[in-house]
């Protein structure tokens, strides 16, 4: 994830204004178009957006999905036939927005933030939805892969979406996108752990890096998916037509679920943050450890280097009695050595019950 | 206590459905009974979830603790039997939910987190409860030991809870969940004091990884029991039907346990933030000192080595009288070493008066 | 200050049960009645609790307060007596609880924390009060001596209290209490100010010690006074019958002190916290000027030492006119002693221009 | 940016007083005056301000746009001609305020701060506006830049803008000077990422400082933008006739702008922190990886020099059989190179094998 | 500044007891009179209180302000006078309160905190003012000169304080107490500006005391301020007869004033807080260099002094042919010297090349 993932026009456009992705093309476009009651299913894969109009009229719930990067003209059509608003569409093409909920007259305008994890690399997309009464316009650039088991529940005919409105199926797709959460989290909390386990045991320099790199998508992650909480609280103060009251007991346990995200993204971070502090300790105990050891043994070399070179002098031992006399007795050479010895063995006897090495 | 501890079902999942915990055993799973009034005491240790469809007519409390992982289809048997919601039920299975109270119709649902703590390890069991009028049903998958003492205070044919109704008897629990707090806290303020004695006087590296950990539990548990100040709070402000007005002062009682160990835990948390400081300066100053002590050793002898290297070098004595004369002095030995005892006093000293060792 | 100071009961104890702090005796237990009006005053040292029920019927205010661990025995006898509930009396005895008020029935109870210092050891005495309608019922395990003022207040017959109810009688102990704190931090002023000079001066490694402990005597005197404020805001917003409109005003004042020794333990624990930080640079910074200093007298030998190391080489003079003639130049000598005084100079001339010793 | 950027009066000061800045000259005023509805639109590029008046009583919608430094003259000029309240002037003469929105009778009084980031270096300008009924008075030092794609949108027929009011044309600029910020941001997070890239690779000293330059910005833009948010949610709750409701919901769209603006300042100033404590954790590392190998080598020549130095002591081996007898063994010497050779390959091998270097 | 600055009674003593100060005397004291309507201006400078009474009664406003510490038989004259309520009184005389608003039945009782700076020192005083219907009373200890420029413009016939009542004197006075904070201010953003440019130039020891000194000035400075912020919201929010609807608008443009002036205190905490870490790692970065380089010429000499170790071996070369025959060949010590150079310059370039110098 990068710092500014926002999409924007120059300040100064006029709003609503609608810019093309670089990347988007007709093809790239699929259009998914189901319509159900409890009594009848029907899908179609690839749809062209002037069909859904015959299902519009009906009294059955009718759910288009639109994904990847919709073409102006595509888009154009479909806000024309679903009467999206210009702003809120302008949000859809921009994508980087933060998550929230807008009503426009008689339509729910949603922005949700999709996380999903693939080798310990976090991605986020936005998923975006108009809802109106019996219509549900998703839009989606990422995979529709989250959204294949509500697809397959839809299928079902015993399924209790079958029996209700947009609104629950609303919910069903909020519930996918905000439970998409919980797999991330298990996986930092993996990471977490394995972090942990290595910074206690041996921590290396590159650890620093791992550490960065996770706290920083915490960081990142947690700002995305912070507004979603507000979002969810919103719907269920919302006194929206949009909404049955039976769909309310739903909602709320949806909320329940971002709030254990965003906790357990608090907690994390916060352990993240903790663990560069131990890393930091961790890494300086080894190099005090190392330094000790290796100031230890020079700390011993350098008396006895000092002895040796006293007996290297050169004084004249003909000038006088006291002129180094040592060198002249038989056993001077036995003597320094072993006095050498002593001096060593206090030496390391005193830095270890000291405990320096 | 590991970082992610959710159980949840694969993202898209529809709401309210339940998977049996892989452990789960219709043998390890405990259903005690019990039935009483201000004349009367009943108690079935291992009932037959059907026996308890007797007591429910009554006019008396019955109170139906569920002990262990249940079994898919003797869950299915209770919710049946006391109208348990889908939603709720869900959450009873998938533990490690944020500890909350929801109304559902005529019904209270409650989520609460019972720590215990055994060897200083802290271990955290979700219990659930289903309030309804004259109902109560609990579930438990750690141990019984806890609600023991309530059991007893049953009993006794003259104690308060036997002329209450069942909302009394959940502010026993809740009280008992609660009040397991003070112990792990108490617990954990020994532990504080112990480390910050050891970081104070004879600070180790491992002693790192000690406060770390204390730091992660106190940094989980916090997550897991602040919510269970919400609960306590909307408890006594809900204004349910199922919770008498003369089991409220009890309940203020209650929140107030609640707060006073939040409390708690924060300023743990802080003193335990502070105490990393402290090891971290301790840690640091004794390798200062060391470090100091075995350079001050090199500097003595550094001057020292560079004086006996002078006389250890071979000029010719014969060469001129500025040749090394003081080789030949009858006292030059004697001389350098005088003057070498000198330096090394004069160093000492003056290493000395600047505190250096 | 140790971390753990509540008495708590095992959990699952039923609500309201007393137990006897094991070193109460009913000697060490002082009662001191009171009864007063604008005419008269009356005062029992060490009264005896059935005394008190002939004052209780008139119209006068009458104070008792119970000095030190009350026995069982005597705690039921004024419950009794003062109709005093049993949830509050289970707080009175398990002293460590937050501060807080809670009305109950036609009474008020108020727990409070009455901090004190002797020898910069600060030490926190929880004081109870229950008042109703002109009786005041107070509990304190410490010493009296604090209240001694407000006894002597009330002996003077000009004295407002004398004429103004009960409510008047408890501000003026509440007052009392909230005071007490401005010494505590004035104490503690001193006490960082003396650390301040200490840091900037000559930090030693014992200053971390009093850093830490000052730091945690603050973040625990915190954790005890900082519900006062909520418990003075709150009886101040409370329309209770038992408070006098006239008595308003005070409780604003006292409200108001509450928040300035808040307000002080904030910017005093903030300016702890900056002195460790301060602490740790002033080590380091004098850490460094040691090391820098060493390392520079030994960088300055090490040239020297290799230049003597250079002619002590035993290379045979006779073996060519390139070996080693410099022994044998009269001046050879002097000119290596020249050369290595000017390596030396010019060494030092660096070290110093560049600051570094 | 500095940290002092606010003009005032010396305190004492009579409200309402005006001061010329020091740079004032009627030259470098600009006045721009623009009279549209959606039939038509007239433009004056340095209007003079007695002509302001013809357009005023008109039901044509008029922007009068004040651009520099303007003369205490101009400004009493256009003070009269609109009733602009002289609080409200001295606001616009005392540059560096707070954003604000303030009613005055019937104006709406609005400051605005505009950021504009070049090389790196962010400037931010005050933008005041003065909105009444069909009447908007802007005042800007800065370059009229930003504000051009506005004119621009004005002068095309078809725009929306010329159908509506000034409140319209208010948002219009009001969304133009918070848009400026995602540029700005989109540098942040590009110079963010770059020194991320920089410090987990080779953080040099200079980066210090770029992180403290960058945190600096971060922080002290925060502090004149996020006032904003404030600001434009006052005006939406605002029920002041001079906002049609049909605005609103534009409003709505820029009000979530400022939000994802403070989101991410808050986000990037994170992240520097965070990127502090990397620099300093990779510098460390560093420098510890230095210091390790340095003392390394020295570790392993100092037992070899003390062991040349031991044969270069001047024992007379003729004293005795056991004095120094290794200096007349025919391969003595060779016995020392290969004794030499082996430590030092041992205690490599050794470092290596503890991974030391 | 010191921590504790407030002046206090022993707890307990009874409320409103008055004590003076020890250093009040009769002849510091100085009461300026000034009685003004739009007509007229009559001025005492050192008046009796007695005087005060013929002015008392007329519809003109009168101020009257007690400067230096009152004595107190001259303040209970005023309270007599003025139906000053002792509570109130007590806050006067006992300074180093914190800021506040407080009704007294048909007065209005302030206290502000006047700053200033001298030499980068910066004092607070306390003002008081007691406002009732057209009379101000107002107690200051420190300077009149602050409050000069009001009593200035009242003098003026034509400034618009004379045309209102005394509500409007009070907003002067308080705009003009608030307004010292922006000179305070500016002068630490400067301080700020220099200790920036001296920590990332040429850090020195003595920097962390400046760095220290400024932190702790600004968090003692933000606390005596902070609420003045809640003084002036609450001021306007008042429904008070004593401020004319006329004047709130001038409270409103004060608030903000207050509002800028934590805004800048909070950024400057901030920075100062940033700017100890930036210390931190430049001094840090600069040990790191000094050391680096040090190490470097150690390690550069070290092999070279073992290398001249060796040939000052003293193995009989009369041994054997492998008993240290370089020291007979005629270019052995020539050959040396060059194996030194190029020892030395390549460990050099290695150095250089690793960017360790």
């Amino acid at each position: 994830m990068s710092y500014f993932t926002k999409r924007y026009h120059p300040p100064g456009t006029a709003p609503g204004t609608l810019v093309e992705a670089p990347e988007a093309h007709a093809d790239g476009l699929q259009v998914l178009l189901m319509d159900y009651s409890a009594d009848g299913f029907t899908m179609k894969e690839d749809a062209d957006i002037a069909e859904c109009r015959d299902y519009l009229q009906s009294d059955t719930v009718t759910w288009v999905h639109v994904q990847g990067k919709p073409t102006l003209a595509s888009l154009q059509e479909l806000a024309d036939f679903f009467h999206l608003h210009a702003l809120a569409l302008e949000d859809v093409l921009n994508s980087g927005q933060r998550p929230k909920v807008e009503p426009f007259d008689d339509q729910l305008f949603l922005v949700m933030m999709l996380p999903s994890i693939q080798d310990n690399k976090v991605t986020v997309e936005q998923v975006s939805f108009f809802l109106s009464r019996n219509v549900l316009v998703s839009f989606c650039e990422g995979s529709l892969e989250p959204f294949r088991p509500v697809v397959k529940r839809l299928q079902d005919k015993g399924s209790r979406m079958r029996s209700r409105g947009a609104d629950y199926l609303l919910y069903s797709l909020l519930d996918t996108i905000i439970d998409q959460g919980f797999p991330v989290l298990e996986s930092f909390g993996m990471q977490l752990e394995a972090l942990e386990e290595k910074i206690l045991n041996q921590a290396e320099p590159d650890t620093l890096q791992e550490i960065h790199m996770l706290k920083r998508e915490l960081i990142l992650l947690r700002r995305m998916l912070w507004p979603q909480r507000e979002v969810m609280s919103q719907l269920m103060r919302d006194d929206s037509a949009l909404i049955h009251s039976t769909t309310l007991i739903y909602l709320r346990d949806c909320y329940d679920h971002t709030v254990q995200v965003m906790d357990l993204l608090e907690t994390y971070r916060e352990m993240s943050a903790s663990m560069l502090d131990i890393y930091l300790s961790s890494i300086s105990n080894r190099m005090n450890d190392v330094m000790r050891l290796l100031t230890v043994i020079s700390t011993i070399f350098i008396p006895l280097t000092f002895i040796v070179g006293v007996y290297g002098m050169n004084f004249d031992r003909h000038a006088g009695p006291w002129s180094m006399p040592e060198l002249g007795w038989p056993y001077g050479y036995v003597l320094v050595w072993g006095g050498m010895i002593m001096i060593a063995v206090l030496m390391m006897a005193f830095f270890k019950r000291r405990g320096w090495f």
